[in-house]
C-alpha cells in the first residue's frame, strides 16, 4: 500500500522539519553523549508519530511551524524508548545500523536515553516562544507524562511476559495498548491539545489513536514473522529468539497440536536457536492460522478507530482525511 | 557533626511526608515494576533534596503541605538517577540493600528508572490541585527538565572520564557541577519558584545550591575513600575499583612520585583488584595530601555558597538559617 500523494508530500515536509527541530534541541557537550543520542534519529525511521501530531494539530487549525515542536517532542520520546529497549532486548541492529549500546556501550546508552527523555519535555517547553498559553502547555506536558508512565508499564509487561507460558490474547492487548498505543494516543492528543481542541474532541481522538496503535503493533508483530531483513532493518526472527509473546505466538500456542507446540516451545526464547529452527517455528505459527487471526484482529481495531475519528468535529476536514489515510497506511503496511 | 534540633525535627517531618507523597504517586501495575521502582526509596536515604525544596519554599512563605509535592518530585528524580547509575556502574549494593538490577534484572531496572523519571513530572503536576498558577508550574517543570539534561551530561562525563588518564581538577569540577550540583540547584530553585520568589532571588539561590552541591560531591568522594562499609551502605572502595576520577584521585595522580603513581594506576579501575591493593591505593592517595586538598576545596565552595545565600531577601529568616545549617551539615558529614 502506497501513501496517497498529498499525504506523502506532507510526510516529507514534517519529517525534515521535525528533524531540524530535533537537531537544534539535541545538541551540546559532551559530544559522545549527543552523538549517541542522535544516532537512531539520524538513521531515520518512519517519523510516523510526528505526522500524527501535525495532522491532529492541523485538524484544529494549528500550523506546522508551531506543531513541529510537539512533533519533535514525541519523536525524541519515541527514540528514547528505542535506545533503552534495545539494551533491554540486547538487540544489535535497528534501522539498518548498529544499536546505540553496541557502539557507545551500555552505560552511555542508558544516559543517552535519559537525555532524550529530558529533551522531549524541552521540546514541548519551546511552545512558550509561540505565545501558547501556559495552560495548554501544562496539558500537553501532562499528556506526555501519562504516556511515559504508561509506556513504562507496557514495557515491563512485555519483559515479564517473556518468562510466562500462560499469557492470554487479552493480556497481550492490554500490554500493547500501553507499550505502543500509549504514545500513539499522546501524539494525537498533544497535537490536538496545543491547537485548542475541546475535551470532547480529545476523548474521540484518544479512542482513534489507541485502536490504531494496537493495530499498528499487531502488524509489527506480523512483520517480525514474515518480512525480510531489509524491510525490518534488523535480524529476522529476533522477536522469536527473545521469546516475545506476540499475538501470533499466543494464538498459535493456544491452537497448536502437541507436535506443533513442541516445535514452537523448543526454540522460542532460546538465544542459541538456529535460523532454520526459527524458520520452522515461524512456518508452524503461520500454518496454525495465526496470521489470519491477527489480520482479522487488526482490521477490527482499525474499523473501530476510524469510526471514532469520524465522530470528531474538526475545522479542517482534509486533515482528518489525511489522518485516516495515514491510519490505513501504517496498519496495512505490505509484506 | 549533628543536625541542630529544630532542623532535625523538620527533617523527620519532611522525610515522612515526602515518603507518603511518593507512595501515593508510585503505585500501580504491574506490581514487579512498582516494587522495583520503590525499592531504593523504601530503603531510605538521607532525603536531603526534599529538605532543600521545603526550606527554599518556606523562605518565601509556602507551606510544607504544598511544597512536599515538589519535594517528592526531586526525591523521585534522584532515585531514578540512582537506579540507572547502579546499572551503569554495576554496583550491587546501595543503602545497605541489593540494587534494583540485582533483584529484578537489568531490563526491569532500566524501565523502573524510566518510570520514576516520568513520576517526578507527575509529582510537579499535582501542584495544580493547590491552585498554583500554570505559569509557576511550567517554570518548575522547566527547571526539572534543565536538571535532567544537565545531570545526564554530568553522568556521561563521569563515564567518559574513567577511560581517560589526563582529566584535570577543573574538568572534575565541571563534571560534578552537572552530575551532582545540577539537582541541588533544581531542588532549591523549584522550592523557591513555586513559592513565587523573584528571578533575582533565584539567581542567588542557584549560586548557593551549586556551590553546596559541588562541596557535597567532594565530601562524598572523600567518604568513599575513608568511611567504613556501614556508613557507605555498599562495599568499600567501589569508586576506586570502577576507576572513578574523583578529585582525590586526580590530585594524587598530579603529585604522585613514580612509585606512588604505579601503585595507584596498577589497581585503579581494575575490577580484579583485591581489597588489600585498594587499601594501599587509598593510603597512598591520603599520604600525597589529597584529603587536605579536597577539604580546602570543599570549604571554599561552602564559603562562597553561604555568602550567596545571605544575599537573598527571604520572608522567613529562620528558614534561611536552617538552609545554612543544612548546607553545613551535608558538606561536613563526619567520617
Amino acid at each position: 500500500m502506497e501513501l496517497p500523494e498529498r499525504l506523502a508530500s506532507l510526510a516529507n515536509t514534517v519529517s525534515s522539519m521535525t528533524y531540524r527541530r530535533i537537531e537544534e534541541l539535541v545538541s551540546g557537550h559532551p559530544r559522545e553523549l549527543y552523538d549517541a543520542s542522535m544516532h537512531l534519529i539520524r538513521a531515520g525511521g518512519k517519523r510516523l508519530r510526528p505526522l500524527l501530531v501535525v495532522l491532529a494539530s492541523k485538524m484544529y487549525g494549528l500550523s506546522l511551524e508551531i506543531s513541529s515542536w510537539a512533533a519533535a517532542a514525541v519523536e525524541i520520546f519515541h527514540n528514547f524508548t528505542l535506545v533503552h529497549d534495545d539494551i533491554m532486548d540486547r538487540d544489535e541492529f535497528r534501522r539498518g545500523v548498529p544499536t546505540v549500546h553496541k557502539i557507545w556501550g551500555e552505560a552511555l546508552a542508558i544516559v543517552a536515553g535519559d537525555l532524550l527523555f529530558a529533551k522531549s519535555y524541552e521540546a514541548l517547553l519551546r511552545l512558550l516562544d509561540y505565545g501558547l498559553s501556559y495552560e495548554r502547555i501544562v496539558s500537553a506536558i501532562r499528556e506526555l507524562t501519562w504516556a511515559a508512565a504508561t509506556v513504562a508499564e507496557g514495557q515491563a509487561l512485555d519483559v515479564l511476559f517473556t518468562s510466562r507460558d500462560n499469557v492470554t490474547v487479552s493480556e497481550y492487548i492490554e500490554m500493547v495498548k500501553k507499550k505502543t498505543a500509549g504514545l500513539f494516543r499522546s501524539s494525537v492528543l498533544i497535537g490536538a491539545i496545543i491547537a485548542g481542541a475541546s475535551d470532547d474532541e480529545l476523548a474521540k481522538l484518544a479512542e482513534f489513536a489507541i485502536d490504531i496503535g494496537i493495530a499498528f503493533q499487531i502488524r509489527d508483530d506480523e512483520l517480525g514473522l514474515v518480512a525480510d531483513e531489509k524491510t525490518l532493518g534488523k535480524p529476522k526472527y529476533s522477536d522469536l529468539r527473545e521469546g516475545k509473546k506476540t499475538v501470533l505466538v499466543l494464538y498459535a500456542l493456544e491452537r497448536a497440536s502437541e507436535e506443533q507446540r513442541r516445535i514452537i516451545l523448543n526454540s522460542l526464547g532460546r538465544s542459541s536457536a538456529t535460523r532454520d529452527e526459527l524458520e520452522r517455528v515461524a512456518k508452524t505459527i503461520v500454518e496454525i492460522g495465526a496470521l489470519d487471526f491477527s489480520n482479522k484482529l487488526a482490521e477490527e481495531f482499525i474499523r473501530k478507530g476510524i469510526e471514532a475519528l469520524y465522530l470528531t468535529n474538526p475545522r479542517d476536514h482534509e486533515a482528518r482525511e489525511m489522518l485516516r489515510d495515514l491510519a490505513y497506511y501504517v496498519t496495512r503496511r505490505s509484506y
